[in-house]
């Protein structure tokens, strides 16, 4: 790292940052500026609500949400313009929630779910905000386990209604976004009955609230309170009392009933169109990673820029000259703090684009290609897991790296923590999520498709042997190209060859894999332990599967990142950040490339090593870096960021009026 | 662990955790019942510090406040029941926080720093809350530095007063609590000028505020407005402007000025003044550490009853029955996220009750013993880090654990986490506080004393060999004992052989510890590099120097605790419990135990097993253990805590009026 300091081509940097939907970023930093949109913090709940509210009227007039509706009902029908434009909401993520909800969640739904006369009759409404809405799904006594909802819609022929009923405390719909306050009908998920058959969950429209904001008849509504944040957002819960909607109201996409009770459906088997139903939503998780990362960048820009003004104790002058004060971000400790966080914030952000772009292409694309769908699928769980696990963690070392100023609501950081803190919870438990691609990549998606509970995969893996998991990126020859030129596994090449890194990961990851199931089967056989306890003993291991793919795909993403940069000087200190995002995976993990000799002691320490050797070599640019994700300052808000805390020694104190 | 259900003495366990000062936690749980004391949320900044100031006020009846004070004033002279005290305010965290600012640092540093004149005059009307005030120390430039703050206090002979300055803006009082509201007097923190000689810091009485709460003449008073959390507490900011005091409010036990200026010190050396002053003030870091311990009983006792009692996914009943729920803490994953916390909460209570006991010990003592006082100082700098960073971690795992009934004010977790997150800040920044820690170690606290620069370490160790390292804590003899009876390095013993353990963990401290000594020298020696890089390079490893202490002086308080217990049965849980805190512990570090060939990587892979067998082993006693802590159920206030969530499934759906 003893090199001559590169040049940074700024533009270059924040244009391979923006991407394929640099448009929608130019636009909301073209649109969301001044008070309108400004960060605030100190309201009251009934205030915070009431400016979300507005808010998101005046975001309406600006045509942001239209995106990712059809062409036909006046969108633009731009899939991953959509989870970009949400992504941008930086300065106000009530208001980005708010948004998710009534466009991505309740407009989502109708689109994904419903048929051309939903779309006609309630799109232009969701739009337009004449039709505030709500996405109710989870109850109280489920949440990760959709499956298992309690709510039922039954359909009665002589009227041709479907009615909508809470059966139990369990089944009260709960933490429903828009249900407080606003919303005037909600897409709810409810079992499905006709005919005296049980259909499972489907999805229908039903009038929350009069025109007065009243409850509609048979509609009981409580608010969820406060919040640990998202206090712009108006939570609420939502019980049924044999509410009637029309037959009609059915989102007949995946399932419909005839007037006579009749039910039908493109997909035969219950389990299948269940998951079916549920795929057609994943532009809700993965807005949520890419939300996280939003928040992950603001917290990181406000901590780099303090840091590198902030002073705290001293050091010699040069030659004998006085003792100067030391910025904290040349303190090895605040380095490694920072640093690392920010290199896989840029891995993450690569990682992110691939699978927006994927969503993008598959929902444009004409034919449905099953396998692409599950992958897709896959992959959003695995990186909202890891995208909404690392927001937690950054924001709160952020707030522990500007110290008490980090704890002051006026520096943003504590709002970023708090309202990003639900994001490892909502559109699917983290913990769960993992678990599924972990199933996922065991049964590479065969035959246990809509066997997602833990018995399904365990029955599937006692039988079957394991082969081919590794799911390839979008960066397939790439990466086989640098790993061709990778020397052999028993080589010591340089740590910071990336043919090597690519292969050490991988490695770790087959592995893993193979390990578990060669394990779940084992434990079958020796043990006779019925299969829940089987898998129940190695969930540790079940979560780690799903994390080591996901680092492994996240590093692809990143290579496959810096090779579309166009300056070579630029793509040489983005490859800097990637050694350091490679080292300190390897650091975290590095117990397990011992115990498994794929690295030699001397080789872990070498590791850690080179973390601190790049942190130190990195530490110039961290402003840059932190810059080129393109926050408007207006933004960030933190006076701690824009140099209004920095330097005050020797400033005049200024005229104030007394308190 | 595959034993008989072990039966567990609740009443033994209740009273070996409340410890020496179970008076105090009895006397709390008496009075802190009702509406006076339960949890609040949702309250605006006003309403909340309105209602923080009448608690106190009510807290100030109860005569909880007088257990630190002099006998001579009305106090009981009883510090360790005073930092009890303040760590029982479970339901109320501000509530904790003003109490300690009011009674521990302002009126603390009264009793600490002033003579008798002082607490004659000031102290009955801190006690009765009639004196309002606060601890002005921290400066918008200077927090962890405080030898470098910059506030001046000047000798005016003439006039036989002081005048206290505000320089720049770098010098302004930030985040004082009691500033923006309340307070009516501070102790100030500045450097003493007199004759035109700069004498260090010392502290003032300083009145901010006339009779009608406004700002005293020269006096400048900001609100630091809103925070993460503790917003009933109100932060403020000072200014002076040529402010006059009389010379006798100097607070003069460790240094006076003379009516002529001439000024007078019991100890010459003005370094070890400022840490010998410096030193009276740790029962404010201690009750932190307390107080932190507190925030994570109440998260996990809240997590852990949710937990039990909550169920989401199917497993098949026994011989064919149907499928029933499973409890979430059933999964492994689940108990992977609280036992391991609660055996580390465990462990830290223990360490915290050995450290209140000499903090006691020594306030009682007839003669100053330098040596103990150091200890006592690292030791507190040591568990305070430890203890608010396990806080940190932990109530953000309960949030996450919770699900989305975690984000619910209304559970309380979000409060917790808000309001203890600058416990890690306050009160010493963690990081500089191990890094003070390590210096303590490596130097044993000989020569170096108020030498804790970075600088003077490292001159120090330039010239010395390293010896005498560890600290032994109070149990030594019991410690002597298992350690001879454990089996030889060499030996492959039971996982859970006590002495092999402490050994383990000693020999690491010794081997982390001596190799930083070594690194330094060398480094200084080889590289001629200036003695700041040198450390700088280095702080990684400084910073693992003192975490390594830590944890193994908490393992010696727990199995000290444990030997305390008078039931076997419940010594036997509480060994498994300690068996799960060492083996996290080494769990989590397996990759140096690893490069530093103290396990085999069998041995490493044991100890993820036995960290899996042991969480499985303690699940059917896990809420047990959290009720032990004797936190009363209104202080948890959590309805999912107290069952009103629980097996709502099959409830009938309640009659509610209409929103």
């Amino acid at each position: 790292m003893n090199e001559q300091p590169l040049r940074v081509d700024e533009a270059e940097l924040r244009g391979l940052l923006d991407g394929q939907w640099a448009y929608v970023r130019e636009r909301a930093r073209d649109v969301l500026q001044g008070e309108d949109f400004a960060p605030v913090t100190g309201l009251s709940l009934q205030e915070h609500r009431a400016l979300t509210t507005e808010r998101l009227g005046k975001l309406a007039t600006t045509g942001m949400q239209t995106y990712g509706f059809p062409e036909e009902v006046g969108g633009s029908g731009d899939v991953g313009a959509s989870v970009v434009a949400f992504e941008m909401l930086v300065p106000d993520l009530s208001l980005m929630v708010k948004m998710g909800v009534q466009w991505g969640l309740f407009g989502g739904a109708i689109s994904a779910l419903g048929t051309e006369r939903h779309h006609r009759e309630y799109l232009p409404g969701v739009m337009s905000l004449d039709l505030p809405g709500c996405f109710a799904m989870t109850e109280t006594g489920h949440g990760s386990d959709v499956q298992s909802l309690r709510t039922t819609a039954t359909y009665d022929p002589k009227t041709e209604e479907f009615v909508l009923h809470t059966p139990d405390e369990s089944a009260r719909k709960d933490y429903i976004g828009n249900a407080a306050r606003d919303g005037r009908m909600a897409v709810v998920f409810a079992q499905l009955h006709s005919a005296g058959i049980d259909h499972g969950v489907h999805a229908l429209m039903v009038p929350i609230r009069d025109e007065d904001g009243m409850p509609a008849p048979g509609v009981t509504i409580e608010d969820c309170g406060h919040k640990a944040g998202l206090n712009g957002v108006d939570n609420g819960r939502i019980w049924f009392d044999q509410v009637r909607v029309p037959r009609t109201d059915l989102l007949n996409r995946y399932g419909d009933v005839g007037p006579d009770g009749a039910y039908t459906s493109p997909i035969e088997s219950k389990n299948r169109r269940f998951f079916t139903m549920l795929g057609t939503l994943i532009r809700g998780r993965i807005s949520v990673a890419g939300g996280a990362g939003s928040a992950t960048k603001a917290a990181l820009s406000i901590a780099v820029r303090y840091g590198d003004t902030r002073r705290q104790f001293t050091r010699p002058g040069p030659d004998g000259e006085p003792e100067r004060e030391v910025r904290i971000l040349d303190y090895l400790a605040h380095q490694r703090k920072l640093l690392p966080a920010l290199a896989r914030t840029y891995a993450l952000h690569f990682a992110q684009e691939e699978l927006v772009t994927r969503l993008h292409e598959l929902h444009d694309s004409e034919e449905r290609d099953e396998r692409a769908q599950r992958e897709l699928e896959s992959r959003a769980a695995g990186l909202k897991a890891m995208s909404t696990w690392h927001a937690t963690d950054t924001i709160q070392t952020c707030r522990e790296a500007c110290g008490g100023a980090g704890y002051m609501s006026q520096n943003r950081i504590p709002q970023l923590k708090a309202d990003s803190d639900i994001f490892t919870t909502f559109e699917g438990d983290n913990t769960v999520l993992l678990q599924q691609l972990t199933k996922g990549l065991l049964t590479n998606f065969q035959d246990a498709f809509g066997d997602l509970d833990q018995m399904g995969l365990v029955k599937f893996m006692a039988g079957k042997v394991f082969e081919n998991v590794i799911e390839r990126t979008a960066a397939v020859p790439l990466i086989d190209r640098l790993i061709a030129a990778a020397p052999g596994r028993g080589g010591n090449s340089s740590l910071y060859n990336r043919g090597w890194q690519i292969e050490l990961l991988e490695d770790r990851e087959k592995h893993v894999v193979e390990g578990l199931a060669a394990r779940i089967r084992r434990a079958r056989k020796d043990d006779g332990r019925d299969a829940f306890e089987v898998f129940n003993h190695a969930q540790d291991h079940v979560l780690r599967a799903g994390r080591v793919h996901m680092e492994r795909v996240v590093l692809e993403a990143f290579v496959a990142g810096i090779d579309r940069c166009g300056d070579t000087s630029t793509a040489k200190l983005l490859n800097r950040l990637c050694d350091l995002y490679v080292m300190s995976v390897i650091e975290e993990d590095r117990a397990w490339f011992l115990e498994h000799e794929r690295l030699s002691t001397a080789r872990a320490k070498a590791v850690t090593a080179a973390v601190n050797e790049l942190c130190q070599g990195l530490r110039p640019y961290a402003v840059q870096l932190v810059d080129a994700f393109g926050l408007r300052e207006e933004w960030l808000a933190a006076p701690i960021a824009l140099g209004r805390e920095h330097d005050r020694q020797g400033d005049p104190v200024p005229e104030r009026v007394r308190n």
